[in-house]
């Protein structure tokens, strides 16, 4: 490999929320990766810095170009640059979207497990979430389009937030399954949010559908979500582009995110954004790579040392979704006691509803040494938990 | 001086919404500098370039200490640490408080001519601006207290924003003022939200009062906003703070920023904004003396090559209030007319509203070149437009 994805960082006392630990600890939960980011991104932003005056800043052209010129080569697929609008996060964006196309009271439809900030930017704007739970099937987890079509044609479900990849279960959703979900939302009026922060993040050599991407008349029913945030490991660069193929769409958006002080970007979000996604398509190779590497090594060592445990396969992103059925009946008072027993901190499933209070979701984005590290105190926590049982 | 005011730095083609204008045309309009900012922040930024982790982030209690400490010795008074809450704007936090904090079609009450941006916070979130215009005599503006108290006693007046120092007349209200809105403001169930984000730039010796400082009861009732956003021109690291004395007060605005996602920190927010807090003191006692300079310039050019000019004396700020009355009966159309003549872009101050049509606003936080520059323009402008009419 030409990059450093095995030197282990001391990422305590950086303000870091997933560092934020008692000593001793190993945090595996929240969702950034303590990889630094590429040294192409580093060196932009060091020359921005560098730069010394950090007033008002509008986008330029050459940022929507990056995008596009990224998703024609990663994804095979070009969106138009006046389909493009940056926005300061997926989620500032998501919330933002739901409070000005949907009105309170209404349903929004998600697919449960999912990403638990969904639910938060549903219910703290007084909507009401309605879930189509995915149906597990020895380790599989599909769609029950029955059940999603009646909740789409209820007459309240004005919004559906699709996760692809999907986060926690790592699912890559097929061109076929988006289509039948797109046409469904369009048969019943429902405006489809698609997040797909995840997308560069497949692993084993596939590749996901861009939602946009889809036939012209779904296509122009959805909004789309993307950023580096999570593929170059760049939260904190609060940078995000909606893909919107519909002009009324884009304009009622851009009056949300300009309304919601959402629509302006650092001093470092372009640049940074810019450095990305026209330099890092080697170091995110690499990236897939080690990631792939360090699922396989958790796989091996699971089936290996902890037969009770069964490793959901994750077609994309770092997160790996364990069922734990088999070892406790509550996933939180699990994570709880291995946090306690071994300072390991894993996200419980419950948060993410659905089946979650089976599972825990592991963070693999990390140094081998780390994931070695984190893979013991799995052994441990779980069986000592099993004996105390 | 110790530090660099008067190289000319090239800002086109930087992104800068200031600097996106044609080829020879000066900008002095909106509010940020063309100066570097503090070496010390600059230092800062590059070595968070340089650790190369953007994960997500929590503010550390080294921050609201750093803010407490900059207000205790630049200001005379130590806020709380626990009233001192982060914001990624000040803007974005009036747009949010007045979301939380007011009802649609309340009245929210101003004096102008002030900041344009809070028309917008309070008109594109459905409520109405109400103001209690300054009053203007011989280059002074004072409040009308009994009008003041007019507005601020209709039942529909529940929030009331103030701006101090005052964008764009450079007012720096006196405590008793102070005191007196503050007063009636809690006598009418009103609200004080009071943006003081140009409180650092106050000029010839002066200091302002922090409305946070006032009686406890007056204090209670308010919400202020702070940054170094104007102070060190780093509009772009979208840092601010929220200082709330009342304890139900931040609760709920917690709440408004969290449900906004304005409450978290980008990468760069909190090592620039401690840095400058820390290491920014002489910095800006030199940056005051810059603008004390600037402001003196131009007061001695008007006076000589534009009689017709009437400078308002600025007591802080780097913006001048031009009154153009015996010029034009237009700001708008003389503004336009100056750039299309001369290239200098100077906002007009109909945008402010109260007796803003008859006023020019010039951003003078530029190096002396600069400003020799644009004060020629000035006059070249003033004069076409006299001969032609
Ligand atoms: C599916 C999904 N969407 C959004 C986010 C967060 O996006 P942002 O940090 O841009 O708000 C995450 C982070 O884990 C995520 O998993
Ligand atoms: C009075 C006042 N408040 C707020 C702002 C902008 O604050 P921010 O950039 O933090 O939103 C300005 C900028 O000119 C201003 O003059």
């Amino acid at each position: 490999m030409q990059y450093d994805f095995e030197t282990i960082i001391d990422r305590r006392h950086t303000n870091s929320a997933k560092w934020n630990v008692k000593p001793g600890e190993l945090p595996m939960w929240i969702a950034d990766m303590d990889f630094q980011t590429a040294p192409e991104i580093i060196t932009a932003l060091k020359k921005r810095a560098a730069f010394g005056i950090f007033g008002y800043e509008e986008i330029p052209t050459s940022y929507y170009e990056a995008v596009a010129d990224w998703w024609a080569t990663e994804h095979h697929f070009r969106p138009q640059l006046d389909w493009l609008m940056f926005c300061t996060g997926v989620v500032p964006a998501i919330s933002s979207i739901v409070r000005k196309m949907t009105a309170p009271g209404d349903n929004v439809l998600v697919q449960a497990p999912v990403y638990n900030m969904f639910y938060h930017s549903i219910e703290n704007n007084g909507r009401h979430t309605l879930s189509s739970d995915l149906v597990e099937n020895d380790g599989q987890y599909t769609i029950d389009f029955t059940d999603l079509e009646q909740k789409l044609a209820e007459p309240l479900t004005t919004m559906m937030i699709l996760c692809n990849p999907q986060n926690p279960i790592g699912i890559v959703w097929s061109r076929a399954d988006l289509q039948h979900i797109g046409e469904l939302a369009l048969k019943h009026h429902v405006l489809i949010l698609a997040d797909e922060i995840h997308c560069d993040l497949t692993l084993n050599g596939q590749d996901y559908t861009p939602f946009s991407s889809l036939s012209a008349p779904v296509a122009a029913n959805s909004i789309s979500c993307i950023s580096p945030s999570k593929t170059f490991n760049v939260a904190a660069l609060h940078a995000a582009t909606l893909i919107m193929p519909d002009q009324a769409i884009r304009e009622r958006v851009s009056r949300a995110i300009n309304n919601d002080e959402l629509a302006e970007p650092n001093s470092f979000a372009i640049p940074g954004s810019i450095a990305a996604y026209r330099e890092g398509h080697a170091w995110v190779a690499e990236l897939r790579t080690k990631i792939a590497d360090n699922q396989r090594q958790l796989q091996t060592f699971v089936a290996k040392n902890l037969p009770a445990v069964k490793v959901i396969e994750a077609q994309a992103t770092y997160l790996i979704w364990l069922d734990i059925s088999a070892v406790a009946a509550d996933a939180s008072e699990l994570a709880t006691f291995i946090r306690s027993e071994t300072g390991l901190f894993l996200s419980a499933g419950d948060v993410y509803r659905g089946d979650g209070k089976y599972f825990l979701r592991i963070n693999i984005a990390c140094p081998t040494a780390e994931l070695t590290d984190g893979l013991k105190r799995l052994q441990a926590g779980i069986e000592a938990y099993m004996v105390q049982d």
